[in-house]
């Protein structure tokens, strides 16, 4: 166990659980940090945001070293948006979220290797779910929605075209629907991550998650492949952990000072990518999932340096289950799941209910603004957002910090924990 | 014969080679129309931008009406761009045609029927470039760049999920790569037009061309599947055909009243989407490419309507094959093809012959302004473009016409020819 909250079963650590002042609504004042509560869910992972389910698929041998991620939506989907910030993407159905367009709701993501080749999983993917009746409902049947993305890997294996294809998507899929594989926690060489590389360390997959004091989660996940380096640029400790929760990473030490001047650090190869997704059960509109995807790019760049290159195709899913509607923020109590997947489409949710609990979050200086109306009635305003952004992008960068502890080293790309064991005290 | 200059040999009918005055450069004045020379290519088609070919295959029967059409670029690959402006788009690669993502040029564009389903024929396409080695180089392989849009079909062949996939796609691509299947300027119920509609009345594949007084080719190629009417508000008269050549459309008349008033007019079937490409040989960058593609969608409003509704994913993909220089405007006669092809990353042109020409094409005003620098210094400023822009949306019009004019009628979308036999004098 490299990280004491990242596996859990329904109990968490004690040293998870602080609250550092207050338990009242979060406040937000220029110049002022929010007084913040703030432990991981119970697996510190995606699927601590109820009803999303996660699942891997690999290949490694034969020429291969690649594998398929799929983020499986809860009945009814998720409202989704995305924020492609690299320069060299590989996507799938990326336009459909644009807030003007007219699908609320996606029914999974698909993160892969192999890039554009790739995109191939997705198609299973797609099978699998309108198979199982999933989908956009239309006159004769279902169009699900499966927006995808890619890292590059290719040639990790060896073979520079064994790539995943709709038969791994299709694994991966079944995974994530009955339970298969990798536990859906599971952190490094995984799935999409298999053959990924990070600044010349192995890369992978890692996840992270955090309970707000609202009762908000939020969580990420990363399939980490940066061309840019993972660890601060003096020493060796990885950036992402410094925006761990209280206990995360304390067992972690700031690696020994030859062991630092031994690695030679990272060598530019080819291409590579870092994407992921970061999701919330708060209710949150297209646009606002699209926003949230925006900030948690901002966590990959504190964790990734330097991110967002020509030779990095960076995209971040942002994604709302809409389990929890905005008028519990405020409350003193978490809302519980009884309250409902409230739609956009549907008729939930009683805007009077609505606008009184928007009105008593407001902080002193009235700044949140009124609630978005229409389809997003349910969904908060300016400052009911803020700190799930400000989360989003912590957990995305822990999110990165759990994919290289956990990654296992192979030729030309040594564990994080080979390079440094020094950072375990050993 | 539904139309004088549609198909064709080397040889232009006559009735296209008007000259309307003058034959020196355009000149952009305000307020004042541009004084245009303008003939179709020998084709009328898409494939009159030299190096282009486009393949058709179609699956009708057992369930199917459906089909893909491939375009694809020359050596070297085409640069590109794309506008989504339909509410209800299905899309791959899209991102990264980003002005300001690392790729530049793409291999092939695949239009396809199966809604979201049909994106696999993309991957087929992908395999059949990848096995000729045609790609995006990098290290080990090529990853070939095909983006891809889908039009709405399912179910118009009786089975649901009798969709386009990666065979078809391979089908698509030999029949581009070999001259095999229907001519690349066939118009009509074949390809991706297979199975549409186009408010009621049978859609289709499309395609125009025309060359501009410097010698550019613009030509368009449209998959018309519209939920909006074809026709002019009153009357029965394709909307598109006001956009024709001299001599294109003189052929069809005005229909006559009691065939107008005969016809119920469009319903709304649920999901629709027009798609297509425009391009030109002239040297564009990757974002003039993508200022192209929002110019067509111009077309497109003129020729259907209404257009980009929610229940559209209207998407246009601008291409340049970048076989002419933008000197060679202002010179008194086209370019030869011996100028070559002019890359963004190679060194080809010289900027000081480039800074004279676009001097030699700035219009009494002086409006020209500089020509792009830097990658895209063979391309031309913004008076260079505009009447690309232009040609580009009338071209995108008349393609619409001729995929209505050319459609086969079926049970619930009958043909125009056999709704408004008057326009025909019958």
């Amino acid at each position: 166990m490299h990280s004491r909250v990242r596996r859990g079963g329904p109990a968490l650590p004690d040293a998870v659980r602080v609250v550092t002042a207050g338990s009242g609504p979060i406040r937000v004042a220029a110049g002022a940090q929010p007084r913040v509560v703030v432990t991981a869910g119970a697996t510190n992972s995606l699927v601590d945001v109820a009803g999303l389910r996660v699942g891997h698929a690999q290949r490694v041998g034969d020429g291969y070293r690649t594998g398929t991620t799929v983020v499986l939506a809860p009945p009814g989907g998720m409202v989704a948006g995305v924020d492609v910030r690299g320069a060299a993407p590989g996507t799938r159905e990326t336009e459909l979220l644009d807030p003007r367009n007219l699908v609320e709701r996606v029914h999974a993501i698909v993160l892969t290797g192999g890039s554009a080749y790739g995109l191939s999983a997705a198609c299973g993917v797609m099978d699998r779910l309108a198979d199982a009746g999933i989908g956009f409902p239309v006159e004769g049947g279902v169009v699900p929605i499966v927006p995808a993305a890619v890292i590059y890997d290719l040639g990790r294996g060896g073979a520079f075209r064994a790539v995943p294809d709709g038969s791994l998507g299709a694994e991966a899929y079944d995974a994530a629907a009955h339970s298969h594989g990798p536990d859906p926690w599971t952190c490094g060489s995984v799935g999409a991550g298999t053959g990924a590389v990070a600044g010349g360390l192995a890369g992978g997959i890692g996840t992270a998650s955090v309970v707000l004091p609202s009762g908000v989660t939020v969580a990420a996940m990363a399939v980490v492949n940066a061309v840019g380096s993972v660890l601060d640029p003096a020493g060796g400790r990885l950036s992402g952990t410094r925006y761990g929760l209280p206990g995360e990473f304390d067992h972690l030490r700031e690696p020994g000072e030859d062991e630092v001047a031994a690695w030679p650090g990272a060598t530019v190869t080819s291409f590579n990518t870092t994407i992921g997704v970061v999701a919330t059960d708060l209710t949150l509109t297209k646009a606002q999932c699209g926003k949230l995807a925006g900030v948690a790019h901002d966590g990959l760049a504190r964790a990734i340096r330097p991110a967002h290159t020509m030779v990095d195709g960076d995209t971040i899913f942002g994604l709302s289950t809409c389990a929890l509607p905005f008028p519990f923020l405020g409350t003193t109590s978490p809302a519980s799941p009884e309250l409902g997947t409230v739609g956009f489409e549907g008729a939930a949710g009683s805007p009077r209910g609505v606008e009184g609990a928007a009105g008593s979050s407001r902080g002193p200086e009235g700044a949140a603004g009124p609630a978005p109306v229409g389809a997003g009635r349910n969904a908060p305003g300016a400052a009911g957002l803020h700190d799930v952004l400000a989360a989003g992008a912590d957990v995305f960068s822990r999110a990165v910090a759990h994919a290289v502890l956990a990654a296992t080293g192979r030729d030309g790309a040594p564990a994080y924990r080979d390079v440094f064991p020094s950072a375990w005290g050993k």
